[in-house]
Formats: C-alpha cells, structure tokens, sequence
C-alpha cells in the first residue's frame, strides 16, 4: 500500500508537466439522464459557447439536434462557432447545442406505427415505428426542464432535423408547434405514411399566424432513386406551400431547394443557410 | 499527509462514479515544440479522424491550418468530419488536421518587410512583417518532421490559408511549390507589396506543368471597402489566370467567386466547396 501510494503521488506530480506538452482539447460534454417516460437510460452532448465561462449572466437560445452522434454534434457545432465569431463576422448569436443521440431512432423519430411504404411497395423495414410522441414527451418533459435548470438559457429553442429527424421536426411543429421557436427541418421523409405531414397539417385547427415560430425547410434533389425521390420532394413542396398559406410576420416560412444535393449530401448546406435564414441580421 | 492521501484516494475512487453521468468530449490534441528556427515555443493543435484508433495500419493524409485558433480549428475539423462520414456521404477521405495557432501573426504570415500599402496610402501598420520564409522553414524542418514521426500520415499535405494566411500561402505556392501537395487559399491579400504575388510569380522559372499539385482559390466580393477591395479581385483574378496558363494534367487550378461574400464571411464555403473540389471524387 506505502508503495503504490508513493507510485500515485508521483505520477500525480508528473502529471502537470506531461500536459505541458500534451493537453486535450475538448468542446463537448454528454450527459446521461433516466428517462421515466422513455423507460430507459438516455445520453445527450452539450456544447457552450466560447464566451459562456467568461460572460457569467448571459443567457443563451438553444439548438436541439436530433440524430445527434458524434460527426453531427461537432459538423453543427463547427458551422455554429464559425457563424457566431469572428471567423464568419459574427452574423449569428452564440448557442448552448444539445446533441440527442439515438438508442431506438425508427421507434423514436417516425410518428405512426408502419414500415416505409411507397404506393404499396414496402421501401424499408421499420422497426417499433410510431413513438414519436413518446419521444416528445422526453424533450418537453425531462430534457427541456434539465437543460434550463443546468445552464444558462434564454427560452429560445430551436429543433434541427434531416430525413427521419426532419419527420420528427415537421411532426413536433404540426401537432406541438410551441415546443421550439424555431424549426430547421432538412430533407424531411414527407413519403412517410402515405403523405401523413400534409395530411396531419390540414386537419389542423390551430391558429399558426398569431405563433412566434420560424421555419426553415431544405429540399433536395433525390431524381436519381427514381419515383419515391420524385414524390417526396413533390410532397415537400406541397408541406412547404402550406405552410406558407398560413404564415405571417409572426409565422415565417423560408425554404430552399439544392438541385445539386441529394438526401445524403444536404445537411451542412442546410445548416449553414439555414441558421443564416433563422438567426442572420441579413438573412 | 496520511489524512490528505486518504482524501486523495477517497476522490479518485469518486471520479468514475462523476464521470458515469458527465463526460468530456475532446475531438483534437494541442501540442508544444520548442523551435530553433523561430527561436521560441509553438503550440499546434492536432485532429485525428473517426477511425484513426480503430484502423491500425491506415495512413492518413494532412491538412494544415493558418490562423488555427480554437474556432477554426472546430469548424474545418467539423466540415472535413462531415464530408469524410456518413453524415455526407463520405465525399473525401479522411484527414489529420493540424491547426497552427499564431504568435506574431503579421510576422509569420508576411513575406515582405512593409506595411499594408495601396496607392501610397498606409491602410494599416504590420509590425515586423516579412518573416514568412522563416515561418516556412518552422514548418518545414520542424512541424512536418515532427507531424510524420508522431502520426500515421501518408505524405500527401494540404495548406489552407486565407487573408494573410491566404498571402502566406500563396507566397509557398510560388516558392516552395513542392512543400505542399495541395493549396487551398481563400481571399488572399493581393494587395500585399503592390502586387508581390503575381510579380513573384512572374519571375519564377520553376517548371509547374510537371508538379503535382493542385490549388484551390476563392475570391469574395469586397468592393465596399472601395478601390483596395476591386484591386484586391482584380489581382486575385490576374494571379489565377497567371496559375491557370501554367497548369496540365498535373499542375491543377480551381477557383471560385462569391460575388455575394465579403473577405468575413467567405472561409466556410470556401472550405466546404475547396475540400470538394480539391478531394471530392466527382469534384
């Protein structure tokens, strides 16, 4: 025991000069959280500003990400400090990012209980579909709460989806639209139950215009998979034009279309002109 | 002593249990060397890819960054993770990224001892310019080396620079071309020393036609700040069309205009669409 605690001491001695030369740079922190509405245990990564250690009572809006691994949690928060300093002029605020991992993403991010079906023929299996609402329950009622007792927010949020992530996020706006502030729904599977987003937001009642709520929707080019591609993009634009029917200085709707993208190559484009639309002075 | 090594180890035996429900995210190493040439102490900040420690015979090649503060490293760390993932349909191959953080910026990154002159007028003081071809021999001698002995790298390296990191790197394009397999220069200072660009490379002799090498160049739109902003383009335009008029299947030259960019604004999409084009396999 003497020797092995003479060992530690030593090495904790050590250990200021190695860091000297080698110091880890780190951006993020992930937390864990049981959820008793989920059932189950959940991670999530957050990522401060540069200036929130050094500004002791700012308060700062929040990003939601869903799909939130670890390329995505450092490509948003890239784009995000990028934008919000002085390597791109400052021309957003600064944001406290909330990066959800998934566990169960097909039970978690699809709305309806069906597999991926399209004009009959089954595109894709899956599995456990239809918990959305369930997992919207988890971000209103456990992790919203945590992340404003935690830190420093300001009671601005916004929801960043793409593809399932981007059902989820049009979901949340159609049938909880005052969850977030903001909406960045990118590429959205608006095939997804036979045209279950434009159906839901048509039989809704609720009065969009007089909600503070931005929207900025991302259409990629998806021609090359053939009709589903088609359709889902037809479908996007149908999604798009209703919403704008029902905009209004309090509602506003921007959208874009990247002829040049696909599904699979839209995302930093969407984020970065995206968070332009919804936080730039200029936008 | 007894009791404090007791509460020594009493807190070490904590630290897992902290560390079970908040961990810290590092996604890069920031290293010190002590270098002859220079005659003082330089930090570097390092970035390994998704599956460095997981591939253990790969080689990787290495971008390398001017100006690489906290912010810029983040965010070309961010763009390069997500073009080289899934996140974006893996478009390039992974990199190694070394961020090199300045000391005396207008030092290292000038080639000529002068300050920021147009027109005989003085549009800014840089103190102890010119030292650029000692900055080049820093990382020539020492960084390279020690980047090649320390990692897995494939001696395939990128410089990215731009402003006077875009100065600097120009200024090793029509030096040094070798040093660097590929450029990527955004926005340079064209400016510099009436032209000294596109004059050094007049009177080079160095056959560019059988370098492999290729260049990457991205003008923004600064014709608000008046003259010096059109002439900055205009000499920007001159040196590319000088490039261009060098280059063969080998010596290869992309360059770009956001005409909707000013000199802040234009390092993200100048990344983004640079990486694409100097490493995308349909660039």
């Amino acid at each position: 025991m003497t020797f092995s605690l003479k060992a530690l001491v030593l090495f904790l001695t050590l250990v200021p000069w190695f860091s000297l030369s080698q110091e880890s740079i780190s951006y993020a922190d992930s937390f864990e959280v049981k959820s008793t509405v989920l059932n189950e245990s959940r991670r999530y990564s957050v990522y401060l500003p540069p200036s929130y250690h050094n500004e002791g009572d700012k308060r700062y809006p929040v990003i939601f990400v869903l799909d939130g691994d670890r390329s995505r949690l450092l490509s948003i928060s890239g784009v995000v400090e990028a934008l919000s300093t002085s390597t791109l002029a400052r021309q957003i605020d600064e944001f406290i990012i909330v990066a959800i991992p998934n566990t169960y993403r097909d039970r978690d991010l699809t709305p309806t209980a069906t597999d991926l079906i399209f004009k009959g023929k089954e595109l894709a299996k899956v599995n456990g579909s239809g918990g959305a609402d369930q997992f919207i329950g988890f971000i209103k009622k456990e992790l919203l709460p945590r992340i404003d007792k935690t830190f420093r927010t300001n009671g601005q949020n916004t929801l960043v989806g793409m593809s399932f992530g981007g059902l989820f996020a049009a979901h949340t706006l159609v049938t909880q639209p005052e969850l977030f502030n903001n909406y960045l729904i990118l590429d959205a599977t608006y095939v997804w139950d036979n045209n279950y987003l434009n159906r839901m937001l048509r039989q809704s009642t609720y009065d969009f215009s007089t909600a503070k709520i931005k929207v900025y929707l991302a259409l990629a080019n998806n021609d090359h998979i053939g009709e589903h591609g088609e359709v889902n993009r037809k479908w996007g634009n149908d999604f798009i034009t209703q919403l704008q029917s029902k905009s209004s200085e309090n509602f506003m709707i921007y959208s874009q279309y990247f002829p040049k993208e696909r599904h699979g190559t839209i995302e930093m484009l969407g984020w970065y002109n995206g968070f332009l639309k919804l936080f730039g002075s200029h936008g």
